[in-house]
């Protein structure tokens, strides 16, 4: 079992900025996007009204602009597992080189109080069988010196 | 002259997502919105395709969801000045209460090379001039146990 | 009573796209906007899970461009009500210019047969006091010759 | 040589709004994107600052909701040409069934006038061997009795 989800994306003309690459907040919805299908591929279910499930904070750190008219190859792992919150790592990559790399701390929440509960056992296990250290830091470079 | 810029903001019925809530992909574009109108306040220029200013890392903290209905405050600051870069932290408030957390680092490109480049005087000092240390570390509260 | 809506709506940079004005497919989430506070505004509400209304069709005339940086005026109004579904005309103006021109086909739907369904009495009469005939026919000026 | 485009597309979970299904206007994007893609495939160029060429009116008919989760085709063919203007015809389907259909007039204009210009002779010929019928008049179907 390949610890580390792949998938094709297709970006949109309108997803470029005036800067004439891809938007980076318009990467983050495609951040949002790698994760979920990665979520679906791992046997678990997409947040609903009655089980859900936040983003509690996001860090990304844009390595090259993206462009439109490439392919776009995305990629998500789990990066570690706690009580109530899981964090997945993320990457975008064209031609081979990564772009966008990027970890959001998710977070189970009961739906009636809307404060973090612990993660289901089913869910755990699913998440920890997947857990993969990325080769890279994501916090180390973004606060590296330019 | 305050150092931290404030404006209000609307949010749009689509910006929420199946939640019920504003989408924490779109809440950064939102902040983008927030940064761009402090950078035109403060007397700096949007960025310019013969003037290449690019978003190198974001981080944010989502405290509270956001919810379509309501007002919506937006603050930026300079967090700090670098050689080739700037750091912009942003607040997203309703009802007076903190929802969104960011801060953004912002690279100065040269056109030709798209490498970092060295801010230029008059930049440099307009920054400077409004260097502010939120009362909240974001790293640190990221990264806290849940 | 006015019968024509009117509300300020504020753009964001990344409703431009790399032709430098707003993007036309943008701006009918601007139009979508608009009508969402027209009916807010009217007394009737947003439309839900157990009181679904759909878009069944739209006509937009684009105009003139609409530019990041200046103000955005939206008006709404009803051009017409039937059995089962209403018209809701729309413009969007920059420095008292109509810049768009929309109309919008809203059907009430049966939330278990998703088939349309007679409009609520009381939906019917607050609508019915609103329906204003516009000075200039979207119809015919779409598709006049070029 | 097919007169009809055909494409596949992705949609994005953040595509869906508080209804649960893709929103309306967001189709409409989805569309944009289908046209550009047409238009290279015709070899044809996208718009550019100095050969713009922009939307003058929208047409689009919602016969069915449009559900994250499963393919979506599109398909763009060329429904007319005029002088300085010609006319797109898009579909989008589900399952093999026609959800969405649009059409859009897009007309070349002056970049130093931003007035209509006739189009290129290069662009007319190839335009012009793609013209198609489609056998749905979407014009009678928007404005049919509900």
């Amino acid at each position: 079992m390949s610890k580390v989800f792949g998938c094709d994306l297709q970006l949109r003309w309108s997803d470029q900025d005036v800067n004439g690459h891809v938007n980076n907040a318009r990467l983050l919805t495609v951040i949002e996007e790698v994760r979920l299908r990665a979520i679906l591929a791992w046997g678990l279910e997409a947040p609903r009204a009655d089980e859900p499930r936040v983003v509690r904070s996001l860090n990304a750190v844009f390595e090259r602009p993206v462009h439109y008219g490439a392919g776009l190859d995305g990629r998500a792992w789990v990066a570690s597992v706690g009580r109530t919150s899981f964090t997945v790592g993320h990457e975008l990559l064209q031609h081979q080189l990564t772009c966008v790399r990027a970890e959001a701390v998710i977070v189970r929440l009961d739906p009636s109080t809307q404060r973090p509960r612990p993660l289901e056992d089913r869910m755990r296990t699913a998440l920890e069988e997947r857990v993969h250290a990325p080769s890279v830091d994501i916090s180390r470079s973004a606060t590296r010196e330019w």
